[in-house]
């Protein structure tokens, strides 16, 4: 296991202790420290853009950076994740919540709480009935499309706050036709400062050698941009959106309202939710714990990702998730263990009890800008052209995920990845690999006798089955079968090579029972040869063991030496 | 191909005829007549059985009896499947249409019709777009569980016609709840028609060595039962409900009337009728065409199937399938050829135009014991019982199906059937083997260490992976590489052998980009070996045949033998 383990017996009390902390060494502390401000000094801006994004006043989003931060610390697998609001589980909340409360308002922000609650629970829940597995539901290409779709769709949200366009909501298109109709109403000094801080964060970004500090650029960008809006009395002066005052101090502890109406409309995207962040958390915790020889379990980050979300509905807070770019500049300051996600969670409690007031002055525009210099890079054209190039299912898979976001919304679009996604592997599955085997001359060997110059027998039939044997391609296997069978007249003996076959399940035994039966009205005989001990094992349970008209073979050699009886008509 | 060719070279109109048709032997007539009499007598109880679970008049079973069969005759690739109104597909008619028209009522005659035509361009279409692989959605569990509970849902909505005790409509559950409270005002007479008539079915089906011409025993009984309840007055003495007169004659021949809200509400179900159909209507094809060596196929079935539904829609009816008792009797019948249906379709006509007024003294509780016998063998709790010994995942799959059907409803029931499949394909698909590989000493071949005695070098590590690479199981067999690779420190080689690889998706393929880089990053290289032609086609196409640290070899011999280098220090 990853975590250290501590030479004496642990105290009762603490075996509740993550093992990092009971084992936690002083040396840790300074990278920790490090790596927790550098986080925070990212978290500030990105939270409340995030907020935003989700439909949310911002500093909701610096509520759900407290509590959730110190239970994934608790909790999760992870040494180096850093947790909190990100981009697409925000606006996945945004389009939860839209049909049900105008954003911003009482009932939105409880709605926002009662999904991060459900979200949570579903994670945890799946965590203890260990469903790690489920996040094999989604392939990469559906994941790409779906990251590029959401980011496009949040990029297109923030036409309103960056240019002060205002834009009607719905799906993109809508909003795309509206902002370009509403052109002429672009608020210039709204633009201006959208537009300007921007240009400022993408300049901050050109030098390459410049490194992890440069990370901190939209937190002085943030700063000095309070300072020129606070100095130029931008808001009263040019009308500019501002953050405004909102109460300091941290949100009262206190489960969200529940009503079984809202539990019942949120279910599902809630669960969609926890999908999302589950698949995009575990990748990026995989990614970090490898480069330090650590491991990852996906149970504990699930009931870790399902914690932080319960604590983030207890603090008013919405859905969040395991951040790609914090997580990375998290390892990159070096943190070694959680307590860097502590730090984080103590500084930004800080902040918000005692310095609510400094983003009075802050324009909206500002986070805009934050949100899109983020946001884009996530854009990836490239993965489809390059899955275009090595896979056109996995590309239209892709196209189509990303389409489905654009035009019916996140969670329609996740739903056809979903489905692309499985509808591929049934027909991958769907076309097994099965050879016709012959012996290699003065050998035990058996060949592919396309790919080899082997003897075979006219009255025996020898296939090599490689790949399992399920319901996807139990039809096609017992075609491909009957077929080889049809070609040759003369057959008395059907050998099936199962040594690559680890599952047979029920549909795929019902299939042999068939084909068995059928083979044997034909005086066919139906044989099978290097069955896997734990085939073996199952078969003994099922009626094919009493029903098989042939015998079970150890090797195929063996098989093929009583088959062939006293014939030496091989023909080569 | 199955079908008889002609020797002389066609007239062009003759291509558009079925090949059976050109290639027509007169000695196939007498038996196709036989087989279309047998048939034709058991459909015309069976399809006012089955209207009557649809929740429409007798007669439009008998509607649905014509054009149908024609219609596949003409376009089918089976040469015995007999197709009509079904048990299932009327359960799901009545289940789409329940919550849109009052059962018998126009709008919702005129609502089966629409779903019949839905459902039928649905097959069509993926006729055309050669879809046939669609069936292999589900698995025989999820078929079995699926059909047992249906079964058994039917036989729960017979309660009211069989025994005349009233019930509430809803879910199985408030139906039986409905049955036992109402049970005090049972119609006495009704019941004692009932169950005389099931009592007698089921008598008349003891004698085992009687075969075929038993299967007209519910037609003799129909015409008994109408006899004797004509004679005795039962329908004014007893107050026992019957058919009662319908206009005689065919059904003229119009569209079904079509608007948006109807289409789009019955699209859904649509597509789940033309999914059980097509399921259920290619597997009874299949195993009738193999026991005469002939052959179907799945795309010319859905076209069929298409049609035939389409034409039940232009003459009033509703959606029809292949039926599996039907097709069997039509089969131990003799039918040669699909004129077979062709002649049952003419004698139902017949029927229908001439004979109606002979329906007007069946009692319906005939009919509900029809379909009580017909339908009860369906309910195989032997299969739940087969599957819980092979398989639990399985036999959770079709209890859950099963379980589904009866409390949700049969839509629901599928859905949870199709997600059960789909989960199991991902977890089996998400565990694949993977055989860490050593040299048999003196010899080419290599062998998993674990059974042979074998020997291996500690700076190489061999790996023969057992699956396609797919997204399912790209990170399960990410985690076992690395973890093999942390369990060897002095590994400076992973050597990947390929030789049942017949697939890498794109997910995979990232996966083995980022090991390769990961690996490299620790000074260990990564090399292929006996990677399939069209593996390695695509894979030239991707950037990983740029960027992998180490060789593609041929064999996984001629790896081990470059790897090794100079070193003789094989561990045996």
């Amino acid at each position: 296991m990853m975590r250290a383990q501590s030479d004496v017996a642990p105290a009762t009390w603490r075996r509740f202790l993550p093992s990092w902390l009971t084992a936690y060494r002083r040396e840790q502390f300074f990278p920790d420290l490090m790596a927790g401000l550098v986080v925070t000094m990212m978290l500030i801006p990105q939270s409340m853009a995030y907020a935003i994004v989700a439909g949310l006043p911002p500093q909701y989003g610096m509520y759900a950076s407290v509590l959730p931060l110190i239970a994934y610390a608790l909790l999760g697998s992870s040494m180096t994740m850093a947790v909190g609001p990100v981009a697409v589980t925000s606006l996945l909340t945004a389009s939860a919540l839209a049909p049900l409360a105008a954003p911003g308002s009482g009932a939105y922000i409880a709605g926002a709480a009662l999904l991060a609650l459900l979200s949570g629970l579903v994670l945890f829940a799946c965590g203890v009935l260990r469903l790690g597995f489920i996040a094999k539901l989604l392939s990469n290409p559906v994941v790409s499309g779906f990251t590029s779709g959401s980011s496009l769709l949040i990029l297109i949200g923030q036409i309103e706050p960056l240019l002060g366009v205002p834009t009607a909501s719905g799906s993109a298109i809508v909003t795309l036709i509206s902002a370009f109709e509403n052109v002429a109403s672009l608020h210039a000094p709204t633009a201006l400062v959208g537009c300007g801080t921007v240009a400022l964060l993408l300049l901050l970004r050109l030098p390459k050698s410049s490194g992890l500090w440069l990370k901190l650029a939209p937190m002085v960008v943030l700063l000095a941009t309070i300072v020129i809006a606070s100095a130029g009395h931008l808001h009263q002066r040019f009308d500019i959106a501002v953050v405004g005052i909102f109460p300091g101090g941290l949100p009262a502890l206190h489960p969200p309202a529940m009503e079984y109406g809202q539990i019942k409309a949120l279910m599902l995207p809630a669960c969609i939710i926890a999908l999302v962040n589950f698949v995009s958390s575990i990748s990026v915790a995989q990614t970090l714990a490898f480069k330090r020889k650590q491991k990852i379990s996906a149970d504990a980050e699930l009931r870790a990702l399902g914690a932080a979300n319960v604590a983030s509905a207890m603090s008013s807070g919405f859905p969040i998730s395991g951040g790609f770019a914090r997580s990375l500049v998290n390892f990159a300051a070096g943190a070694q263990t959680p307590l860097a996600g502590i730090i984080s969670a103590v500084l930004m409690a800080m902040v918000v009890s005692s310095c609510a007031g400094l983003f009075r002055d802050l324009p909206v525009a500002v986070l805009a800008a934050t949100i899109v210099v983020a946001v884009a890079p996530a854009i990836d054209i490239a993965a489809l052209l390059r899955a275009w190039r090595y896979d056109r299912a996995d590309a239209l898979a892709l196209a189509g995920t990303a389409a489905g976001v654009l035009v019916l919304g996140v969670e329609a679009g996740i739903g056809i990845g979903v489905a692309l996604s499985l509808i591929s592997l049934v027909w991958r599955s769907s076309q097994p690999h099965i050879a016709v085997l012959g012996r290699v001359p003065f050998s035990e060997h058996f060949r592919n006798v396309l790919r080899y110059k082997t003897e075979t027998l006219p009255h025996v039939l020898v296939l090599r089955i490689d790949e399992n044997l399920v319901f996807a391609n139990a039809q096609s296997v017992d075609e491909r079968i009957r077929d080889e069978v049809g070609q040759r007249p003369q057959v008395q003996h059907v050998l099936l090579v199962l040594s690559s076959v680890s599952q047979i399940d029920a549909t795929a035994l019902d299939m042999l029972l068939e084909l068995n039966c059928d083979l044997n009205q034909q005086a066919i005989r139906l044989h099978l040869a290097e069955v896997k001990g734990p085939v073996l094992d199952r078969l003994a349970r099922s009626t094919l063991s009493e029903q098989l008209s042939g015998s079970v073979y150890l090797s195929t050699h063996q098989a093929f030496q009583a088959l062939a009886g006293g014939a030496d008509d091989y023909s080569i």
